[in-house]
């Protein structure tokens, strides 16, 4: 019997735009939510089922289930988890108690799915992302390059959008990638991003922007400019909808196409297990099925260096 | 020069869930967000952007402005004001409090955009929706036919939905629509809803559903599946998202679609230009092009009229 | 290992353009073009690959291959046999020869299919289509259901559109059949059609068309339309691939959509099993799932017995 | 009046098929098809009309045409000519054969625009594409950027989908032009190409090809697939329907996407306004708003100069 199913771990509002997105997608036959408040899985279900019943739209069964409902699928997309908030009075940094909840949150997701399946590709969206990848990856022997994290993904994308802004062209024509932790250590891979086939310093030269694309600025901006997402609207959620979007079209059509998602790095620049970070992959049926050692500078090198040891403190502060 | 222009005033849970629609469409070259607080539109437009470097998504500019970017906008939709929440302690009932502070506000939008056009097409979501669109419809001068609110489209789709659940069909192959107010005295046209071709009694005669279509529990279910979308989810929006979408489609390509829109009824139902309600209405280029006056039998009759008195009571309440 | 895979045989013109549609849907990791001209094959294989590097494209795999590749079909779609053209000094009529020639080739072909598969959901355009899918369905012992004909769903759609483009609305909005043959004897089911759920004697007074509908133009024109495209473009295939595309949807995704699709009929409209004639169906993930008996008039009736006699002498002269 | 036209010249094999991919962007309300053979149009029409009718698609306006009707284009696509055909026994070379014909076919048909209008966006598609642009733009006084061809966007697509399967990646993540005329003096610029940011180098080096990439082969064969196509199938359009669609999307959201289409070049590369070739260009609402001169290396300089030569001899041929 023909069924294409997606589950959907967690429908906050990340959850809910990761909803709306992959619906878009008509590439499910059912998609099914998954929360511990169960009104919220039902409540969403209910309201995207109204919207399906517009023209134009595929007639898919969307509804709250459980962890059974697992067994069967051939997405998940874990979005659980609590989120980045400010917490006044409190000793231990935010961050890494926000991991220590979600390190713990996703143990009980994972325990949960593998009771019922080890054959579904999983997609993890929960911050901090590399860390609860890796926790997600090591700790339930679950199948090698079928479970991974978005990463750095949202950041490139959010990185082409500021170069093309810059020199006026379709993000699209932007190729060149965010590497590292998905979080402050992120940065981008500047000596080997183009442009419409252009390096950098050939498109300061040859688009005619109003100013030499400004590095330093940009490395920032691609962090900063989440957090003024979060400051200005209170979440992040349309960005990220639609990174979980493309990966699960990438899964489902074994499209072969290369994202940099975050997953356990064993041999590649100095990394031998001991954390999960973002480089270019190829994602297709199988999940993430190689990993590309994108080239990088001396300079881009050593932040790497720098980000893996980030994510290898906060990965120690939840175990 | 070619330009494609979508504005959206009011970016809270429905408007941005409208920005996701509207921008899944692929038909506006630019989408401009207006909102008293301008933080939340810089920050939907940024979060919105960063979706858009993905693959398979077209690049539209989408930014925060101001009133005066509507002067060139093909379409705007409203969906500021406040939300239905209840309201301990308060005397008024809270339905007519929402209605007074909502025309309120709404005035001071039309206010701003009869400004600078009365060429754009605009679509009204903001609640009670019938009373705002008759207040924005007569207070301004609007060209008639040019604005209009969603009324019971979201109603209809909702019914659909719940027909099509029964008779185990795609909600698509459900024709009939939900008249009169979009609240508590919405009911459905029985009479005259087909599924696949077949009358609700050859449904039941034909397609062998567990039990015959209760109809007075569709009727209630239609309202009462709203607010539990609302219960549980704490707003509703994705149903209301796809509803502006389709309805900006229709008038973009000049469809000539029938959807259940309210505007004011001057010399159907007996009505004569003292309230605006739903009917199937064809809807292009023009906005709404033409109300369609659906013959009801006794018992719809009936209930159109109490419905009527129902929108002119709260019509009265926010003079 | 997750894989969407629809199998072509035939792709001539209206394979082609099959191929196009499918290839829009999204839905197919895998399409597999089966031609008795290799060459065929291979050349729109690549053609149609070609357009798949555009951005906005989904990954597919385009290949050329041959009956062992419908083993792990999803879906197989067969436009193959000759086509309806004047064949001038010869004596048999032209259909009737047509017939001939295409119920031996669909024999080769479910020879060739049942080899490797019976789990397919087959889709059968080749003309005349009636007869071909009761040769198809009765002869190779295919699961019941699992096979169907395209049957007078392309007939439907050109109804829709005469009656949509006479009362200038949306044909979505337009709900109706054409029933029996998929050729000259195909009738509308005037009786039950609607326009935004207004019969068609309500469309007439209340929609304002120029004439009220002639119905007996209408039943004519939706034959003559047909051999209107065959004669100016000297084939058609614009919307029979259309056609292929939406039952495709609507088996991968389970949608129960109601489409008149082409089965052999035993128990309804004094019909036991001796013709395959279209009438209302339920599509989804096993087929078609059932048949739907729309309740004819006494002319519509009449209409029907007519017409199914015609495909009974079809039917016997390629036995 | 919202409207968004589209004007289609020219509807054999190429032109049917960017209907289809036209029609399927669902960004147009008006598509006019214009033909010397009127039952062609109007048979297209006819038949593409047809497919609107299914569910999920917009309806849309489909008719036949005369120039008049491009007064309010917002796009005209050109795909009338002659097409390649083996011509034994001529004496002339059949290239220049068939380019003699279609410069004189476009002169008509340019004649018959600028009667109308010299506002649209115009899209040439006939060949030799580079000649009839040149003619097309420069013997018409239609204003700069707001014509030119589809040029190598094809060939590009072919050379990055050869590249793609060599490394089996997503087409979509090759970045990299084919460059000078379109026809067998075209040439990829290898040394700006990228795979996901790696250069071909890299590419062999990182991605695990079976062997390196084949420079020589891929560029013969990048020619040689069009003949593939088009001795397999009897003609090729897939392909290019898709070209013609994409770059109508860029025209008409203002995507300000990069594609190698031809236009007349003054100052790069040598070239002071003696030929018209395929270079990177930005696509937006101007139309062709911006040359992007790529940097070539030695080889690659030496094989455009002789390209353009090529162009200029094939020009001289049809003045």
């Amino acid at each position: 019997m023909i069924q294409t199913k997606l589950a959907i771990i967690g429908v906050g509002h990340v959850g809910s735009q990761v909803l709306t997105d992959c619906s878009h997608l008509n590439l499910f036959s059912d998609i099914v939510l998954i929360d511990s408040n169960e009104d919220t899985a039902r409540g969403e279900a209910l309201d995207h089922r109204h919207a399906l019943a517009a023209s134009y739209r595929t007639h898919s069964k969307i509804y709250a289930g459980d962890y059974a409902d697992c067994a069967d699928a051939d997405v998940i997309i874990i979005s659980a988890g609590v989120s980045e908030k400010p917490r006044p009075g409190e000793d231990m940094p935010p961050r890494a108690l926000m991991g220590k909840e979600n390190a713990n949150e996703i143990r009980k997701i994972m325990a949960g799915i593998t009771q019922h399946t080890k054959d579904a590709i999983i997609i993890l969206i929960t911050n901090p992302v590399d860390t609860i990848t890796y926790i997600a990856e090591n700790e339930f022997d679950y199948p090698k390059g079928k479970i991974f994290g978005t990463g750095t993904t949202l950041d490139t994308f959010r990185y082409r959008q500021i170069v093309a802004a810059h020199y006026q062209v379709d993000p699209k024509n932007v190729s060149g990638y965010i590497m590292g932790e998905h979080g402050s250590t992120a940065f981008p891979a500047f000596s080997s991003t183009t442009v419409g086939a252009l390096t950098l310093t050939q498109s300061d030269a040859l688009l005619d922007p109003a100013a030499p694309l400004d590095r330093e600025f940009v490395t920032q901006e691609v962090v900063h400019t989440a957090s003024d997402v979060f400051n200005w609207k209170g979440w992040t959620n349309s960005g990220i909808g639609e990174v979980a979007a493309v990966l699960s079209r990438a899964v489902m059509l074994d499209e072969k196409s290369i994202f940099p998602v975050t997953a356990t790095v064993d041999g590649f620049y100095n990394c031998h297990g001991e954390a999960a970070f973002s480089m270019p992959c190829i994602i297709g049926r199988n999940g993430l099925e190689k990993q590309i050692p994108l080239p990088l500078d001396d300079e881009e090198y050593e932040k790497l260096q720098l980000s893996i040891k980030d994510i290898q403190f906060t990965l120690q502060s939840v175990r």
